[in-house]
């Protein structure tokens, strides 16, 4: 029997959500386009989460190109890291990730190196899963699509691993645009590309895909959030790390969880609400989504904290879909090494601090002219000298490899008194990291019902997709009870109306009105407005609701707005 | 002094339009960053486009990969064809557009094969702009960017010259999708690729870009448009191959062109109309809009006819902006060859059409022993004989080149009288074809206005983006007119409201009032919101509008309501 993975694909498929993609020439796996239907809910999930952190948490979106330039790739370590080891096949020449032909002989895969694995390919006498030929020597293969910009091979283009990048790379501009005021966040929802060695998970693991992320910088010393009461008493499934040496989740309040240290701060439980609160909106089920914390093995050595959501999946079981980390300093302090600028922000104090430092007065009149061209660069080592270089009679300096001999009494030294207001700090960076697909065909799945229902006294099965309405790729259907003239003309009309309104709609006027309903269940549409002799009479029509299948008569008047009303806020305007 | 086009860089760049990209690590000519202002413009001119071509329009979004296989740009052209020529400095090494080279030399260099653009540079003595040195053979460097899909080079990918590749690959699912009636039309907006030799024209060229394109499938025999008649009487600018030759545009009707047979159909005007709306709905100036026809000798040899929208800005003149094609069967046909799949629409008649045909019914009881395994492909070979095959005493075939002879006896012919309900037609498509990032830029020079103005008496220098209030990136600012806490607290309360409406707000309480404005009004925020101590007494606060600067009072109940009635329908609700 069909799995719902298989069924949620037929239906993907039949109905425009998801194709295969270049079916024409046969396919590639790791490729998957979005249909007309896909397409659409796709912009719907995106354009939430849109509402969520750019409008109402104010972290603007940029968009930075998909091509990045080398640099960039080598200052955040894909270039050395980004990869998988690889073994290849010396009869059929398929390629295999080559930790999952070892997945049943050692706990642990990933932490080993391409020797290692290649050593217990080699002592296990794993063959080719294919051919059954002999298999190749291990050797990690960089993931990132590698490209050249401009004519020869001069300069190397990679297609981003992660839209993240293109935040950091612009954090310079970024400390600009919102003048110094920490914490600022960016955010990105954009195309990103993983050359996986063979993907064999469908829509799970692509090799072109969406993300979306926000990078938020914060101040290292303040980690609470103005807005943490607002959330503190959602309730939801941790599986921390405690958790999962006991294999037990727990349902808990965020408020607690800071509480009792099991989220690292306010600032990253802050985040975990707000994916919370998005990811249940685009309509996963509450029941199949858990937060699980990073082990400390399996965590960035430099992050401070890592969440995944997990959405549960019916064929996949447990899929990561969201990480929230806390990734301190890492990834600017790596840009300012590669690009030799400082990243940094200016964090005035709240009261002037005083301090004493130590002044020296280089005598310009006497070292001018005795080092000519050398006295700019002499004038700031002394400047820089602490004060045990300070205390015989000659101050040694070594210039451009030149040992240089001043005199004390060339060099005022003193002390100043000075106020400072403030200091430049390397931010630390919060970043939530959404996977877009993984979400759509989750909620996909979780949407997806087969139910019997009675139609007219008779018992009939119907494909239902419950989707929230605010995320239905096609908003309403337009239905003439009958293909004749007097009802497809109203029936047009109230489709422009409608369409006017911004409302995706379907006009459909083929098979049965019955016919007509299961096709628009089955790819979700909330409403559908049928147009009968009745309209005629009266002006009124029927609004048909997807979930339970009632129908009420409503007015033709205003319906636009109260369809509008319906699919945004859930009730009429006035009537009903 | 600076031109416009430095003028709107330089603000675009201070304010967060649009970034250099990678600047951090010293940029790369052909890519830009949209910053948090511009990117959210870009998405509210996307999303306008959608509105129009994908709601009213009906035409479906979809979504392919930018990485295509190798198949796909074999059938399109594009790894034959899509190239620029290029010459190298044989000294310091610098690649250079050829024809670029020639541009003062020769009226077509376009049309010059390679060879014939190395002879003219040798025979002019052309040398290398930068160095003097002596530039190399001429070469045709192909212009997309090429990278390998999975591990070793087995596989070619390239990225997307185009997204309108997607939708022609899609073909057979999107024939399915609308149930086989024509038209109908797909659309994407998404990012493509040209892997220019050395861009030199800032936002106008870039290697990474953004497109919008519909694919409009349509009856070969039927170019007229349904919604024609509400759009005939649109005036504008059109540039036809006649007003080319004489120099001259008109300002002329849709109906009257499509009548005089300027523009080739009503299908093509309608979607010229329909561009022409959307460019003036984003902020294009109608004064600075122009249609011109493709010459004879510039349009693709398959095209019946072929429109671009041209934009005219400050520094680079006309700019190709939308083209608007007829390309007629040719790109369907080329997957289809390729692909060895038919690509095709099932037409019904309007009325069954009689035919009277031959029927050929072989005696089998005597063919199938006699032929065995073959006797399969004799009887196919058989039913495609014509009346002329039929005359001698013996039938002769030839199947997998064997000679085979059938007595005549054994074949009986007839002729049957069917009746043809339809036939399967390959559809021509209308491809209207947008360059995002061209209107962006040019709305933008379009908005773009340095004024005086009078401020409590004085005259001072404002500059102001004069942007329709639709596409504006911050639609509303909150202002305490002083940085109190009794006004902050109403100030923050009405920005979460606004955005909790989905409205784009940004909070502002530093700097002068009168900085405030400005600031906003170099942004296009086309509402600024002013809480001040009269609100404390009468909630009531002031609206200023960017435009005239004019300040109205109006309540605080409803304002978010208020905000985005003006902002997308240009009045206030019920006061005022």
């Amino acid at each position: 029997m069909a799995d719902k993975y298989e069924k949620v694909l037929e239906l993907a498929k039949r109905r425009g959500f998801l194709w295969n993609s270049f079916e024409l020439y046969g396919g590639t796996a790791g490729f998957y386009d979005y249909g007309p239907l896909g397409a659409m809910l796709k912009r719907r999930v995106e354009n939430i989460w849109r509402d969520i952190f750019v409008i109402n948490e104010g972290y603007y979106e940029i968009e930075s190109p998909t091509i990045g330039i080398e640099d960039i790739f080598i200052a955040s370590g894909h270039v050395g890291g980004f990869s998988d080891p690889l073994t290849e096949c010396q009869e059929c020449h398929e390629a295999f990730r080559a930790d999952h032909l070892i997945q049943d002989i050692t706990d642990n895969p990933d932490t080993l190196s391409a020797d290692e694995v290649s050593g217990l390919i080699k002592s296990n006498n794993i063959i080719c899963p294919e051919c059954k030929g002999a298999l190749g020597d291990v050797y990690e293969f960089n993931l990132m699509f590698k490209t050249n910009i401009g004519p020869g091979g001069k300069r190397a283009g990679y297609l981003r691993p992660e839209t993240a990048q293109g935040m950091f790379v612009d954090f310079p501009r970024l400390v600009k645009f919102y003048r110094d005021h920490l914490p600022f966040g960016a955010t990105q929802i954009g195309k990103t590309y993983r050359n996986e060695i063979s993907p064999r998970q469908g829509v799970i693991r692509l090799r072109e895909f969406t993300q979306a992320e926000a990078e938020i910088f914060i101040d290292p010393r303040v980690k609470t959030h103005p807005g943490f009461s607002e959330v503190s008493d959602i309730k939801l499934t941790l599986f921390s790390q405690e958790g999962q040496d006991t294999g037990k989740s727990e349902i808990i309040t965020l408020g607690e969880a800071v509480q009792k240290g099991t989220i690292a701060h306010e600032f990253l439980a802050y985040c975990i609400a707000r994916t919370h609160q998005y990811l249940l909106r685009v309509g996963i089920s509450p029941d199949k989504l858990r937060f699980r914390q990073h082990m400390k093995d399996e965590m960035a050595h430099y992050a401070a904290d890592c969440w995944d959501a997990e959405i549960l999946s019916d064929r996949f079981g447990w899929v990561e879909t969201v990480g929230i980390a806390d990734r301190t300093d890492y990834d600017l302090k790596a840009h300012a090494r590669q690009s030799e600028t400082e990243l940094t922000v200016y964090v005035p104090y709240d009261k002037p601090k005083t301090v004493t430092r130590l002044a020296v007065k280089p005598d310009m009149g006497v070292l001018g002219p005795r080092f000519k061209g050398k006295a700019g660069k002499i004038v700031s080592a002394l400047k820089d000298l602490k004060l045990k270089d300070l205390t015989g009679d000659f101050i040694e300096l070594t210039i451009e490899d030149e040992k240089i001999r001043i005199e004390k009494e060339l060099v005022d030294v003193g002390s100043v008194t000075e106020e400072i207001h403030g200091e430049n700090i390397v931010p630390h960076v919060i970043e939530p990291s959404f996977g877009i697909d993984r979400i759509i065909y989750s909620l996909l799945e979780h949407a997806y019902f087969e139910e019997e229902v009675e139609v007219e006294g008779k018992k009939e099965p119907r494909i239902v997709l419950r989707l929230p309405p605010e995320v239905a790729p096609v908003q309403a259907a337009v239905l003439p009870l009958l293909t004749k003239e007097e009802l497809i003309k109203p029936a047009r009309e109230i489709t422009e109306s409608l369409r006017k309104k911004g409302i995706l709609t379907a006009y459909d006027d083929s098979g049965t009105i019955g016919r007509r309903y299961r096709r628009n269940d089955e790819i979700g549409t909330p409403y559908s407005i049928t147009i009968d002799y009745q309209t005629l009479d009266d002006c009124t029509v029927t609004i048909r609701d997807r979930d339970t299948m009632k129908q009420v008569r409503a007015p033709l008047e205003g319906i636009a707005g109260n369809i509008y009303d319906l699919l945004y806020s859930g009730s009429f305007r006035e009537w009903c």
